[in-house]
């Protein structure tokens, strides 16, 4: 049975090259990059490298690049750093923000920060309108995802950036651009970003490596201290398997980001005109061109979304319920919650998520698929229903 | 020129079993643990399997482990988590720790903490009666390493554990166990402890994945908070190329240790009998039995270190003058100071470091680079210094 992988957006298949990169620094470049030999001194290059290719894709400076272990190690080393830099005041996150985020949110809550969600519309896009509400000139961080994991929405980063600095220009502005970098344009200046958290994992890149970039001037204290790398800001031994290989994938996929985003584009409409057919389907988020080409969201009411992913993955489909690291949490989605969709909605929804390997041809297979495993489960529940009457 | 390669405190290269299996994971295996369909459960396999493997090598319960990053990560996890928890109190650490237990330290003392330094005799061996004599009721944590990175002591661990239940029985006793794990047998229960720190690339697994064992009933905060990954221990998706490939040089370090250390230590001697020769050569640590077998620290005083390293590294030798995280620094070695060394001792120190695949041929070519190096060095000192008078 050929397995359907419809669910890049908890984490991708690492490519050949960036596979082949972290291969060969494991078996030959593999000296300690502060070692002052010739094996540290290739390592140390090597780990330049890979900084000022990534500080290239995200036109920033390579000094101001921080490798961390994953994207959750980059918004918790932002967003406790500022908070222990600061003291009090007040935080305010979206309230469809990643667990990286909203966990150590609540955590400072409870440790006496004024914590604030910006409310999201219908579609789980940030209202403006009413983040401008919140913003006080006590303020010390704002922290905004570029896309949300779950539905795709695409956050005015623009808008946000301009009001946060005009009516809170004490606060850092965070931005988590874990399922944005590679799928979307980054424009940290034009958004006037203070940080940007990305990860590895999410764009064919190894497990394991995150970055923080930290605009020049803005001071935080590590979360991690010990042998004084990156500048002091983020100790122990550099991943640079992973790192290598993580601006290996990044650049192959900034260099073909308009194609492979064509192509996610196509199968995420193919697979939306066959899947909106189904009766009662409901698409979750912006419409299909104005979201991230990567991510479908759709419920299917009377239908519960872990039947029907069991469902599928006994077709070898792999497909998810929301984001992978609360599937084991029996709580729905707090996205959809946030964005106003009902119980029902929120427990039927499926995530779709792709990459550009993806097919239209996995399209139609996943879209005949979900059709099928639809109508055999309302007509159970109906079934169910009848002898329950 | 080939390269001859004695600095493996500082970092290993990945063993081919160990690579393979990353790239596998990488390339094929490379699903989220927390996703629920198949792709997911099986890397949930590959995880739990690894975790398993490794619980198995240390006599522990697999849920008592956490991954994370690196090294550096577990000691401040473990160090500050248990800060946290407690508040306040004596924290106890060796003159002689790695700096990811000495700067988390450091901090505390910042913030209140009374910060004590046990310290160590001329061979750089924990002070037991000393250590006794620092030991109070409102101990919270002792934190001393498994085997020193920089002079290979082993510490008297059952002895400490011992003296810590009986003169501090509130206190968390924890072992930083990067230069141990692998090449010393672990014996946690026998040495009372309360959590152990590991590291994967010092055993020719790949930068990037560390392990923190925690006791059961053992409860500290998290340092990276997010989707409640590792039992909320430690969130962030899990690296899992690296954590399996881990286990896999874990399992195959500990069933060859005897043989590995019988090799190291070989080496070892034959390289200390030639570089004892050298006139005022001097050996830092304990004697060459003694101490680890994979650690050789001497020093060749009126000759700088760092001008030595240079020598032997044109020859394509990779050796250091101390631990690898301080080797950009310009202060000496904190560890050699300790232990009563002086100034000159400290400066013309070399750390020269094993792993199994060294040779005694390796050894008698290095042997002679370095004195024919000092001899150089010497001879050109003294030059100058008839110049100067």
């Amino acid at each position: 049975m050929k397995t359907i992988y419809f669910d890049n957006s908890a984490t991708t298949c690492v490519s050949a090259a960036a596979a082949e990169a972290a291969m060969q620094v494991m078996r030959e470049d593999f000296g300690n990059p502060s070692s002052l030999h010739g094996m540290g001194l290739k390592a140390a290059r090597r780990l330049r490298e890979a900084r000022e290719t990534l500080a290239g894709l995200l036109q920033v400076k390579a000094e101001e690049l921080y490798f961390t272990s994953c994207g959750s190690e980059s918004n918790n080393m932002l967003i406790m750093g500022v908070a222990e830099a600061r003291r009090s005041g007040r935080i305010i996150v979206s309230a469809i923000e990643h667990a990286a985020v909203q966990e150590p949110a609540r955590y400072l809550l409870q440790r006496g920060f004024e914590v604030c969600y910006a409310p999201v519309d219908a579609r789980g896009v940030v209202d403006v309108d009413k983040l401008c509400e919140l913003l006080t000139p006590d303020t010390v961080l704002v922290s905004i995802m570029q896309v949300n994991n779950e539905v795709g929405s695409i956050q005015p980063l623009t808008e946000i950036g301009a009001a946060v600095k005009r009516l809170a220009p004490q606060a850092i502005f965070h931005i988590d651009g874990v399922q944005g970098f590679g799928k979307r344009p980054v424009e940290l200046a034009r958004w006037q970003a203070d940080a940007y958290s990305i990860s590895a994992h999410k764009i064919h890149g190894p497990k394991g490596v995150g970055l923080l970039w930290l605009k020049q001037g803005v001071r935080i204290p590590p979360l991690i201290r010990g042998g004084g790398q990156e500048h002091g800001q983020r100790s122990g031994t550099e991943n640079l398997p992973g790192i290598v290989a993580f601006a290996t994938t990044a650049a192959e996929g900034c260099r073909n980001m308009a194609a492979n985003t064509a192509a996610m584009l196509q199968v995420k409409q193919a697979l939306y005109e066959q899947l909106i057919t189904i009766e009662d389907a409901v698409l979750n988020g912006p419409d299909v061109a104005e979201g991230a080409a990567h991510i479908l969201n759709m419920s299917f009411p009377g239908v519960r979304s872990e039947v029907l992913l069991h469902c599928l993955e006994a077709q070898g489909i792999c497909v998810s319920s929301g984001s992978a690291c609360s599937s084991h949490k029996s709580s729905g989605s707090g996205v959809l919650a946030a964005m106003g969709a009902g119980e029902e909605r929120a427990d039927s929804a499926l995530r779709f998520s792709f990459c550009a390997e993806n097919t239209v041809e996995e399209a139609a297979v996943v879209a005949a698929a979900v059709k099928a495993a639809v109508s055999d489960l309302r007509m159970m529940q109906k079934g169910k229903g009848k002898r329950r009457r």
